[in-house]
C-alpha cells in the first residue's frame, strides 16, 4: 500500500502537533544531525552493498553473529523481501487483524493466499492437539501439507492497538506456523517482556524485524533489520538488492548504535502519561479507548467518523491524527494517536471535545 | 549480485584515485551538501510514500506526465521491480553480454530463463521478416507465443564497454521484444543521440531507466527513476514498496533537478581526454583498449590478470580499477576504468606500464 498510512504531514500545511505516526516526536536528534552534517561526503561513494559495517555493529549490540543479521531499507523493505523469498515455500499467510497492512499487501503481491486462523483442518487440529507433539513433528506435519504451509505475521507490540504477545505466545505461534515473522518495530515503546534477538535464535522458524525508524525516531532515513537463524537470513541475503541502504542511512545507523540515544529517553514516564492521556480521552463524550501497553492507542468515536475528525483537527486545530478506518476489521470511526507531551495531549483532548460537542448540537 | 561490483573502495585504505566506478569523481557537490546540511530535519518525518514531489519535478523536466515517471531507490531497485512486476507476463529474458550483471540476476531471481538471441525459431523469423508486419502484429505474435515472450535488457551506453545503440536500433529491438528495458544510466556520459523520455513514449513496450547516481555523481544517495507508458508505469507503481526513497535522497533529488549541475560539467572535454587516455593506454605493451563512446572503457591485458593488476595498483600505487572478469563473456584479463583528470589518467598509465614491464622480466 503506497498511500493510506499515517504521518501524512506532507498533505497538510501548518500541522502543529503530529499524533498520526506512532513515533514519539520529541526525540533530540541534534547530535545525530551534527554528525551527518560532518559526514555528507558519504553521498559521493556507493554505500557498502549490504551495509556490512552496520550489520556488524548490530550483531555486536545483540551478542549474535553477523550471519544472523540483515540490514534493510526500513522494516517495510524487510517485509517485502521476506514475502518474496519464502513465497516458494509457503502457500498461505495469516495475520491478526487489525495490524500493519504491509504484511498482507506484501504476501498477496507474491501470490500467497489468506488463511484465517479458524481454517485449521481436522487433521491439523489432531496434529496440534497430540500431547506427544514436538516442534519437529509439527514442522514436519506442516511441511507435508503444503496446502496449509503458512507464513504468520505478528506485530509485537501491535500496530495500531498496542497489544502484546508474551514470549510464551510467540513460542506457541511458532509451533503452528511454517515461518513466523514477528515485527518488533515498537519494541522500545513498551516495558512488556519481549524475545531478544539472541533468545529468538532458539526458534528455527522465527524471524524478528526491528526498526531504527521507531527506536531512534528517524523515519526519513529508512533503516531496519531482520534477525534470525543463519539459514533463513542467508536466503534473504541471496534475494536482497545491492546498495538498498543509502550511505547516509548507514552512517547514521552506525552512529545510532554506537550512542544508543533512544527516541523515548524516559519510557516509564511516557507510558504513565499515555495512561493519563487515555483516561482523559475516555472522559470525552462518545470516545472509546482501547487499552494499550505502548505509547500509542486506538480510539473510536461513536458519532463522527475518523475522516471527519482528522479533517477538522487538521484545518481548525493544526493537529494530525491517523484515520485508522483502512485497517481491516476496524470501522470508519476508528483513529490512532501517539502520546506526545502532556500539554500537546491536553490540546488534542480539548480539540476533540469541542469538535464532538459542537457536532452534537 | 551483492558483491563483485566496482567502487569497492571500502575494501582498501588510502585509495588516491578511484577509476573503478564509471562515475566521474570530480563533480563539485559542495552546493548540494550545503543544501542537505540545512535540510537534515527531513530525517524526522517519513518521506513521501512514492517521492511524488520529486516525480513531479522530473516529469516537468522531461515534459512528460507524472503518470510516466516512477522514482526508485537507485536504478538497481528499478531493475528488480521491473523483473518482479513483469515476471508474470514473460518467460524469458535476454541481454547483450557483457553488460551490467543485475539484469540477469534480477530476471533469474524472478524465475525467468535466458534466451539467447540466436534461439529465434523458424516461426518467429517468419513473423519478423514478413514485409507487411506492423508493431501491433509483432506484439500480438509474441503474446500468442508465451514460450518466447521476452524481456530484453539493454544498457545504453553500455556498461562496461561504452558501446551505443542508435535510436533506430532501439526501435528495432522493441519490435522483437515483449518488453524492452533500456537502461540509460550513462546518458550524460556520451554525445551520441539517445531517445528522450518523451520520444520513447511512442513505443508502447519500452521502459527507460535513469540514474541520478551517474548524472549527478551521488552514488551514496540511491535515486533512480523509470520513464515509460502510463500503463507500464502504473503496474510498477502497484508493486513498489512504500517509502523506498530516503527523505534526504528526495530532498537532494529535488535540489539536483532544480539546479541541474551535472557530474561532468564539460562533457566534450572529458570525452576528448578519454580518447587521449585510451591512446596512451594502447601504447602500453600488452594492453588492448575497446573503443568507447563514453568516458569509461574496457581494457584487456595479455599477460597479467585483472585481479593481479587491481591488487598491485591498489597496494603499490593507491589506484583502484574495476576487475571486469566477472562480466559474462569477458576474460580474467579484462578490467574497466573511467576517465578522471589528465594528471590522474597519466598516473594510471605509468603505474600500469611499470607493473606490466616489471612482470615481463
Amino acid at each position: 500500500m503506497i498511500y493510506g498510512h499515517g504521518d501524512d504531514t506532507f498533505r497538510f500545511s501548518h500541522i502543529r502537533t503530529n499524533f498520526s505516526s506512532n513515533i514519539y516526536g520529541h526525540a533530540d536528534l541534534s547530535a545525530l544531525k551534527a554528525y551527518l552534517a560532518a559526514h555528507l561526503d558519504a553521498i559521493q561513494n556507493y554505500p557498502e552493498p549490504a551495509a556490512d559495517s552496520l550489520a556488524a555493529l548490530i550483531a555486536q549490540h545483540h551478542a549474535i553473529s553477523t550471519d544472523n543479521v540483515l540490514v534493510t531499507n526500513g522494516a517495510t523493505d524487510a517485509i517485502y523481501l521476506i514475502a518474496q523469498t519464502f513465497a516458494r515455500d509457503v502457500t498461505h499467510f495469516s495475520t491478526d487483524e487489525p495490524t500493519f497492512s504491509e504484511y498482507a499487501d506484501a504476501s498477496i503481491l507474491y501470490g500467497l493466499k489468506t488463511r484465517k486462523n479458524t481454517e485449521t483442518s481436522e487433521k491439523t487440529r489432531k496434529c496440534l492437539e497430540n500431547p506427544e507433539r514436538t516442534q519437529e513433528s509439527v514442522s514436519e506435519f506442516f511441511r507435508s501439507f503444503p496446502c496449509f504451509s503458512v507464513v504468520r505475521w505478528l506485530c509485537n507490540p501491535n500496530n495500531p492497538d498496542g497489544r502484546i504477545y508474551t514470549p510464551e505466545q510467540i513460542c506457541e505461534e511458532a509451533r503452528h506456523s511454517t515461518l513466523l515473522v514477528v515485527d518488533q518495530s515498537y519494541e522500545h515503546y513498551t516495558q512488556a517482556p519481549l524475545l531478544s534477538p539472541r533468545e529468538a535464535l532458539d526458534i528455527p522458524n522465527l524471524l524478528l524485524l526491528h526498526s531504527l525508524t521507531k527506536t531512534y525516531a528517524v523515519p526519513g532515513l529508512r533503516i531496519g533489520y531482520v534477525t534470525g537463524p543463519a539459514t533463513l537470513i542467508g536466503r534473504l541475503r541471496a534475494a536482497a538488492r545491492p546498495w538498498a541502504v543509502n550511505a547516509l542511512a548507514v552512517e547514521a545507523g552506525k552512529w545510532l548504535f554506537s550512542h544508543n540515544i533512544r527516541a523515548i529517553d524516559d519510557l516509564p514516564a511516557l507510558l504513565a502519561e499515555t495512561q493519563r492521556f487515555a483516561a482523559a480521552l475516555a472522559r470525552v463524550p462518545h470516545l472509546h479507548v482501547t487499552p494499550t501497553a505502548t505509547t500509542f492507542m486506538l480510539v473510536r468515536c461513536d458519532t463522527l467518523t475518523a475522516a471527519e475528525l482528522k479533517q477538522r483537527l487538521a484545518t481548525e486545530h493544526h493537529l494530525l491524527i491517523r484515520d485508522a478506518s483502512n485497517f481491516p476489521t476496524l470501522t470508519p470511526h476508528h483513529f490512532r494517536i501517539a502520546t506526545q507531551t502532556s500539554e500537546e495531549n491536553d490540546t488534542l483532548v480539548h480539540a476533540l471535545r469541542s469538535i464532538i460537542i459542537d457536532d452534537s448540537f
